[in-house]
C-alpha cells in the first residue's frame, strides 16, 4: 500500500523533503511506500528547484487538509497562522499530522495534542526542535526509561554563531550581527534569534517530553545576547568559560517531585564542559538522566537537508506504525539488512599517516627519505625532526597527505632498506 | 495487558534492568505494564542487591526461553554460549527478545535475524553497542531518510580511557594499563579491549544498521593500542592532535554503491574534531548522513545503569508496539503529557553569577563589595581586578558560589547603591 502525503508549503525545507522522497535510494526501505500526492504553495508562478506534476501542485491549502485520500499531512509553512487553522482541521479529518513548526507547537500544543488523542492520530514534531538531531525520538522512546533530571541545551543556531565568532575573533556583538546578517544565518529582524524567543520555543517543547508536561511558554525566563560585549568574553576566557545562550531545564535541587526550573540566558559555560566547545550554527542537547547519566547529541539545528531528514523520520514513524497490524513487524523496529557487504581490503583504504622514525644523524636523511616517499607517490603533509638526538640517532615524525595504504606500505617497506634508518617505532592513521 | 519478561542473567546490567522495572515512577508511563515474571541465574546462592519471590528464580534458565508465558526474553547474560542457544530457543517459541550481548549479535547476527523474520518476533539491541547512548534506535528510526556515508565511533570506553590518561598526564601505556585495571576500568586480561576486538564487534552491528547490509566480522580490518607510547601521544600533540582508537565505516570514496571501508585502529584526530574532546570512559559515535549532515552521539558507553536504560528501552518499544492494534495509537509515537508543569520563578533559581563591576579606583573598593555580597549570603568564587585602569575607574570581575537568585539580586541591590560603584554592565549566569 502506498500512503499519500499531503505537504503544505514548498520552502527550503518543503523542498528539502520532496527531494528525499523523490530519491530514495540508499536510504530508508519504507521510502517507496511513500507519496507526495498533493503539494500546497502559497504562490503557483515562483520559480522552485524540485519539480511535481502540475497537477497536484495548488494555492487551495484547505482543499489539501480537506482531500480524503490524503493520509498524512506535513506542515512546513512556519509561523502560526494558516498553519494552526490547517493543523487543526486536518486532525479533525482524521489524518496524522508531521510538523515542523515550533512556534505553533510551543504556543497552541495543548489544543493540538488534545485534538490528535480524540481523533487518535499522530503528530509529529521531530523537525519542530533541533532540526536534523534525533533528539524527540531520544526522549519519546530511547530514554524512556529514564527519569530525567536536567536537559540543557545550545538550541538556537545564530546566536551560537555570533558568540562564537565573538569567542574566537575578540570581535563585538554589533559587528557580528551584521556579518550574520550578511552571511544568510541570521534575519534582518534578528529578535527572534538574539532575544531568546526561538530558543524558548524549543525548550517549551524540549521540556515538556524531558518531563512529562506541558509548558506555558510564559512561565519560561527568557533573556537575549545583546548585552555580551568582547570584553565579557575576554574574561570568560581567562577564567577558563565560553559564553553560550543556554537553555536550561531542571528540576529544582534534583527533587523529583519538585517544580521544574526552565530558563533560556547567556551562561558561562566551563571550557571542559560538552556543551563548551559546540561552535558556530552547530545546536546541542546534554540529557542527565537516571540511571543513563549523561547522554549528549549534537548536529545542524536549522537548514533544509537537517530539517527535512527529521520531518521524513516522522513520516516513516507513522507509516510503519500504519503498517504494523498484529501479528505483523513494525518495519522500523527489525532489521531490513539481507545481504553481506562486501568489505573492502585495507589495502585500497585511503587516509593520512603518521609515522614516527629513528634514523643515524647523517647529512641527506631527510632527502633519502623524501625521495622514498615521493616515489611511492606518497606526499607529506608536515615533517618534524626533534633536536633530541640519542645515540646518535635522530627522532622525525611525518604526517602523510591522504594516500592509499598499499603506497604507502610501500613507501614504508623502500623506507626499511635505507642505511639511514635505524627502525620505525609507530606508523599510525590520521582520521 | 501485562506482559511478562524473563529475565536471563542478574549482574550488573540485569540488576540495573530490575532496578529501573521495581521502580517505575518518574519514568515512562508504560513501565508499570511491564512485569519481570521469571528470573534466571548461574547460582541460586549468590548475595544479589535486587530482591525477588524465590518463586520466580531459577537456575535452570532453559525453563524460562520455553515458559508459554513469557512474552519477552530478556538476554544480559554476556558471552557465546548459553546466551546464542537461548535466544535461539526464545525465537523458536515466538518470543520477542532483548539482548545486550554485542559478542552474540556481531558473530551470529545473521542467523539470529533471519530466525527472527521467519517466527514474525522482535530481537532489539539498543544496548548491544555504546550502551546508553541511542545509536541503534537512531540508526534504524530517526536518520532513516539519510543515506549513511560514515559512520565514525569511540565504541570501547577502555582504550578511551587509557588514551585520555596518556594525553593528560604523559604517562605510558602499560603504567596507565595497571591503573586502569586497578580501578576497574580494564579487564585482568585487557585482550577483548586493548586489541580492539570489543570494538570490532561494536562497529559490526553498527556499520550492519548504518549501510543496510550484514557485516561479517572478519573482514574488519583491526588493530590494538599497546604499541601507543607518550612520545607518540606527545608529537601529536605538538601537532594539533590526540590518539584515539577509532572505529570507522563508510563507503570509499563517498560513492554510493562502492565497497564499505570498516576499521578499527588508533588514529590521530585534529584537536577540533568532536570525538577528539571525547574523554575517559565515555564512547561518542559521529554519522555524516545526506541529508543531515553531521550529528555527534556521546554519553555512557558502558556501565549498570547506561546498558540497563537502553535494555529497558527495547522492552518499552516491543511492548508499545505489541500494543499497537489497528485504530489504536502506538503510545511511543504520540504525547502522554496532560497537565502542566508548575514553573519555578526565576527567583528561586540556585546558580552561580558572573558580574562585570566598573568602580570608582579607591580604597577600600573589594572590601565593600565583599562586605555586600556576604551580608546578602553570596558567597564568591572568584574575584579579578585588572590593572587597565581608564578615567579614574577599575573594572573587577565576580564570580559567585551557587547562590539563590532573589540573594544575589538583594546584593546586587545593595551594591549600587555604594559610593565606590560607577555601573555594572554585564551580569551573567555560569552553568
Amino acid at each position: 500500500m502506498t500512503y499519500k502525503v499531503g505537504l503544505l508549503g514548498l520552502g527550503t525545507v518543503g523542498a528539502g523533503v520532496a527531494k528525499i522522497l523523490q530519491d530514495p535510494n540508499g536510504r530508508h526501505p519504507l521510502l517507496p511506500d511513500i507519496e507526495i500526492a498533493r503539494v500546497g504553495v502559497r504562490s503557483l508562478n515562483k520559480q522552485r528547484d524540485v519539480a511535481f506534476d502540475p497537477n497536484i501542485v495548488t494555492d487551495d491549502l484547505e482543499s489539501i487538509v480537506n482531500d480524503p485520500a490524503i493520509n498524512i499531512v506535513v506542515e512546513v509553512i512556519g509561523g502560526i497562522e494558516p498553519a494552526k487553522s490547517l493543523i487543526l482541521k486536518a486532525i479533525a479529518n482524521g489524518k496524522h499530522v508531521v510538523t515542523a513548526n515550533k512556534a505553533v507547537i510551543a504556543r497552541h500544543g495543548n489544543e493540538i495534542f488534545s485534538a490528535s488523542k480524540q481523533k487518535n492520530v499522530y503528530v509529529m514534531l521531530e523537525a519542530a526542535a533541533c532540526g536534523g538531531i534525533p533528539v524527540i525520538q531520544a526522549l519519546k522512546q530511547s530514554l524512556g526509561a529514564n527519569r530525567i533530571t536536567e536537559l540543557t541545551g545550545i538550541v538556537n543556531g545564530t546566536t551560537n554563531y555570533i558568540l562564537s565568532r565573538m569567542y574566537f575573533e575578540g570581535a563585538d556583538f554589533g559587528d557580528t550581527l551584521a556579518e550574520a546578517q550578511k552571511l544568510g544565518y541570521a534575519e534582518a529582524d534578528p529578535t527572534a534569534d538574539v532575544d531568546g524567543y526561538d530558543a524558548a520555543d524549543k525548550m517549551a517543547i524540549l521540556a515538556s517530553l524531558a518531563f512529562g508536561d506541558r509548558v506555558n511558554l510564559e512561565d519560561i525566563y527568557r533573556e537575549g545576547i545583546r548585552s555580551i560585549t568582547s570584553a565579557d568574553i575576554g574574561y570568560a576566557k581567562e577564567l577558563g568559560f565560553t559564553i553560550k545562550l543556554l537553555g536550561i531545564a531542571r528540576r529544582a535541587a534534583g527533587k523529583e517531585e519538585s517544580d521544574l526550573e526552565i530558563r533560556v540566558h547567556p551562561t558561562l559555560i566551563p571550557i571542559q564542559h560538552p556543551l563548551a566547545n559546540i561552535h558556530g550554527v552547530t545546536n546541542a542537547v546534554r540529557i542527565e538522566g537516571d540511571p543513563v547519566g549523561e547522554v549528549v547529541f549534537s548536529g545542524p539545528g536549522a537548514g533544509s537537508g537537517a530539517t527535512a531528514s527529521a520531518v521524513v523520520a516522522d513520516i516513516i514513524n507513522v507509516v510503519a506504525a500504519l503498517k504494523s497490524v498484529p501479528n505483523n513487524i513494525n518495519q522500523l523496529m527489525g532489521c531490513s539488512h539481507e545481504h553481506y557487504a562486501k568489505i573492502a581490503p585495507i589495502e585500497n583504504t585511503v587516509t593520512q599517516f603518521y609515522a614516527r622514525l629513528l634514523t643515524h644523524d647523517k647529512p641527506g636523511v631527510i632527502g633519502d627519505l623524501g625521495t622514498a616517499f615521493g616515489h611511492h607517490h606518497v606526499s607529506l603533509n608536515a615533517i618534524l625532526q626533534k633536536n633530541t638526538i640519542h645515540d646518535g640517532l635522530a627522532e622525525i615524525v611525518v604526517v602523510t597527505q591522504q594516500v592509499s595504504e598499499l603506497n604507502f606500505q610501500q613507501a614504508i617497506a623502500a623506507i626499511r632498506e635505507l642505511p639511514t634508518l635505524h627502525s620505525i617505532p609507530t606508523i599510525l592513521r590520521v582520521l
